[in-house]
């Protein structure tokens, strides 16, 4: 059984413009609509096997392009420095939060 | 004649990692290097012509890319909101700064 996974999630949200509208589609019901892999294979009358391999070749490609993009660990990244300014900016720490503005402009 | 642009430096620079490694080659000794088409046909051994229609699908590719992960435009809107939130912070304009952490963090 694939597991749902809320990184395959956001790794979905941040790299779906690259996969094929197939792919797309079994995805998008998959992990958003959560539907289970029977009710896909019924939807497009494919077998349940076709539609596991097909979502598990897509989750590998989701993770190779992160490896190669990195979008969802700089997010992540920026997530945790956005909410240190914010904390910094109402303490009046403004030399903290220059800090922070030179941290994100380096972020890599 | 292929023109040697700031825009595409900047798309390499992003999505290098989804190119093939002779795509990456090409793309490095012109646009990296500064090597003419007719020194990488030499030092490749190919037409100069292979060369030249290697180096524009390459350039389309990245103008594809950046129209599905827009990482480039992402990248000048948030530079133009640091350099604002800089100003903000020099001139102890702590609610805009503070709005501009929220514009960074709804950034699409």
């Amino acid at each position: 059984m694939l597991e749902k996974t809320t990184r395959i999630n956001y790794l979905f949200d941040f790299y779906q413009e690259l996969l094929t509208p197939k792919q797309k589609n079994y995805m998008e019901l998959y992990y958003l609509e959560d539907y289970s892999l029977g009710e896909i294979s019924e939807t497009y009358d494919v077998s349940r096997q076709a539609v596991y391999d097909n979502i598990r070749r897509t989750e590998a490609m989701l993770e190779e392009y992160e490896e190669k993009l990195g979008l969802y660990r700089r997010f992540e990244e920026q997530s945790r420095i956005l909410e240190e300014m914010r904390d910094s900016l109402s303490k009046k720490d403004l030399k903290r939060v220059s800090s922070l503005i030179e941290e994100l402009e380096n972020l890599d």
